[in-house]
């Protein structure tokens, strides 16, 4: 803060629009302390402002439909716009200045497509499962442990339920919730609002008090360079990377929680989640490792066979369709065992997802053909996006450990 | 992350440097998973880079000698430059492309400057007192508290000391610590490390098992609009916004923290201390309220008399001196008695403070003269900056509760 006055430092930064505002926005719950825009209307309309003056163009980009949308400049170097009603939801979001991505100094950050990006939260009108009431809360905990598998520290968070200090005589059980790709194990608590998610089910008496735990889903082996797994990578770098992932959970994850954390350590009180990317590491890890898992919940975790449906043995050609006797290494191949063993396979699409819904819809559909019993669920009018992970999670929390 | 493809997001971005660089520099630490720049050199020198092919002028700003530094353009648009030498820990800094501050996308952000803001850590030759260690780690817990004060739920960090949930008779003493102006109560722990900090002075039983409570610096009384505290605003709207925060100290946060965790809910175990704003704060709060707090610590807060020396009775104008027979309403005007009550008294600063150094170690001096005791500290060539904040923890943690 060398360079800024102290006292211009001490204001709370705000972007004074009073003047000018006449009208029924207000400043988005997503705004940095004090920040007066972006600002979101009634209708899920939401106003964006950056001052620019030497810029040519400036755009607002991100999660929004039909976005970017191209801003205009006044005659005092503001750039401004107003973009159309928004799905109701966490969208990330950017500006475009001249080519270039730049975030929203008004808007808090979260961490998304590989780093900080701006977010907005845009209401949805009578919905309050998500928000901060007036209920016992519990604690995120950001705590540390570390990977034999990685061969550093690694941190996670712990969501542990309301009263968890107070009650020293109970064991909880656990779930394992990830995030997406290019985010990280802040999104849950942070896009995703998982513990205001669950303070509120438990609170309702609709969900078992339960340990929540949040790892950082990426993994390089003790001593290896990170496996590139971007367009044109080899499908077996999925596999590889997955299975890296699918060590530090068993060996090093499961092992911390059980020992700092009062848990019941067995398969029937242990359940793993997560959305895109985090449903498809949900899907390898625990279908392969039944006798650790008994609950299992796919959030928009697209189905890609040859990445992550496929066989994991060396040698073996994965089939090109989701095929259920030989999925997972044949996970599924007896119906009724599966059925015994599993009390819950749970898998999710928003509506809006035309790139992944069929190929989950599809699986559905063909377990359930095959005799699997499988809870599916679409998020009405949602894509792939937070909205619908919210709306997963206030289904699925509830079907565990009942 | 609708209009993203999968396959692409699934990449951990990086910016792919390999071929370009053929010198000692490394990632920054503080850089976002996989990023390759910013990149620091062994002698503290740093390279930045941005792709921004349309722009007239970019340059990296923030709190290092001598910023802005501006950068240059290759052929393909890509912007770099090499700053000299920076002062070890951690800096703030941004682009500023076209006269508009922006983040680097390959750093992650802090919370300063009333906005989320790019970091650097630029590391210390043999100095790891803040390094994660192999040593029994803390958690930090965040966690929600209803302020009567504000009429809303907060959030504040609390760090537990490692094998707090292990020890379940031991009952442990309270530090309260405050981040500075337009930081929030993510700043202690992401960019002062005050967890490992803690945790490497607890390992080597340097410091005592203590649990550390940070919370949001900023109160606006129920019902009330926020007091503006920029320039030009009246005095006593510091001494009003920082009455509000006094009492979210006394009548929410410590009624909370005593009663959701296992604390010595007494004056001879609660501290309080801060940094810059924070340090302004703990001398306003504690220093009236010696019933509450034995321990006070003001790392690099300012001593500005008439603003957070003076006294606090309506109708009284306050000096413009700091003067120790009634600076904080006649606090040290007995200064047998305050040694008597109060453990600890440590005022620190850096000594490239240019700004604050003649005041607070003025301060220091006068209270010595005065007979009251003092401990005072400088920080060896740090200016207003974290590695000032995180040397100070580290000579005052010792200190307490002893």
């Amino acid at each position: 803060m060398k360079h800024t006055s102290f006292l211009a430092v001490m204001i709370v930064v705000s972007v004074n629009l009073a003047g000018q505002i006449d009208n029924d926005s207000r400043p988005a719950s997503t705004n940095v302390l004090g920040a007066q825009a972006p600002r979101v209307f009634p209708d899920g309309r939401a106003f964006f402002t950056l001052k620019a003056p030497d810029a040519k163009t400036v755009a607002v980009g991100g999660a929004f439909d039909k976005s970017p949308f191209p801003m205009s400049k006044s005659a005092d170097g503001v750039w401004t716009v107003t973009i159309p009603a928004a799905v109701p939801g966490f969208h990330y979001y950017w500006f475009v200045l001249d080519g270039v991505q730049m975030n929203d100094p008004g808007a808090e950050t979260y961490f998304g497509y590989g780093k900080e990006t701006s977010g907005i939260e845009i209401p949805e009108a009578g919905v309050d499962f998500y928000a901060v009431k007036h209920v016992p809360h519990g604690e995120v905990r950001a705590t540390w442990y570390f990977s034999k598998t990685t061969g550093d520290w690694r941190r996670c968070f712990v969501y542990t339920p309301p009263d968890y200090d107070k009650n020293q005589q109970q064991r909880y059980p656990v779930l394992i919730l990830q995030h997406g790709a290019g985010e990280d194990e802040t999104g849950w608590t942070k896009q995703g609002r998982m513990n205001f998610i669950l303070d509120n089910l438990i609170s309702e008496g609709k969900a078992k008090p339960m340990i929540v735990l949040m790892d950082r889903g990426y993994a390089t082996r003790a001593g290896q360079q990170p496996i590139p797994v971007g367009p044109g990578a080899p499908r077996r770098n999925f596999t590889e990377g997955f299975a890296a992932f699918q060590d530090v959970v068993i060996n090093d994850v499961i092992p911390f929680v059980d020992a700092s954390f009062r848990t019941i350590p067995d398969r029937d009180h242990r359940a793993m989640a997560g959305l895109s990317m985090g449903g498809m590491q949900t899907l390898f890890i625990a279908l392969h490792r039944l006798d650790t898992f008994a609950y299992i919940g796919s959030f928009s975790g697209p189905i890609i066979p040859g990445i992550n449906t496929g066989t994991r043995q060396a040698g073996k050609s994965s089939s090109p369709q989701f095929d259920t006797k030989t999925a997972f290494d044949g996970a599924f191949a007896e119906p009724r065992q599966f059925n015994k063993r599993v009390k819950l396979l749970w898998l999710g699409v928003g509506t809006e997802e035309q790139q992944f819904r069929d190929g989950i819809r599809g699986a559905a559909d063909a377990l359930r053909a095959a005799g699997v019993n499988v809870t599916y669920f679409e998020s009405p009018g949602t894509a792939h996006e937070w909205q619908t992970w919210r709306r997963d999670l206030r289904d699925f929390a509830p079907r565990l450990f009942q």
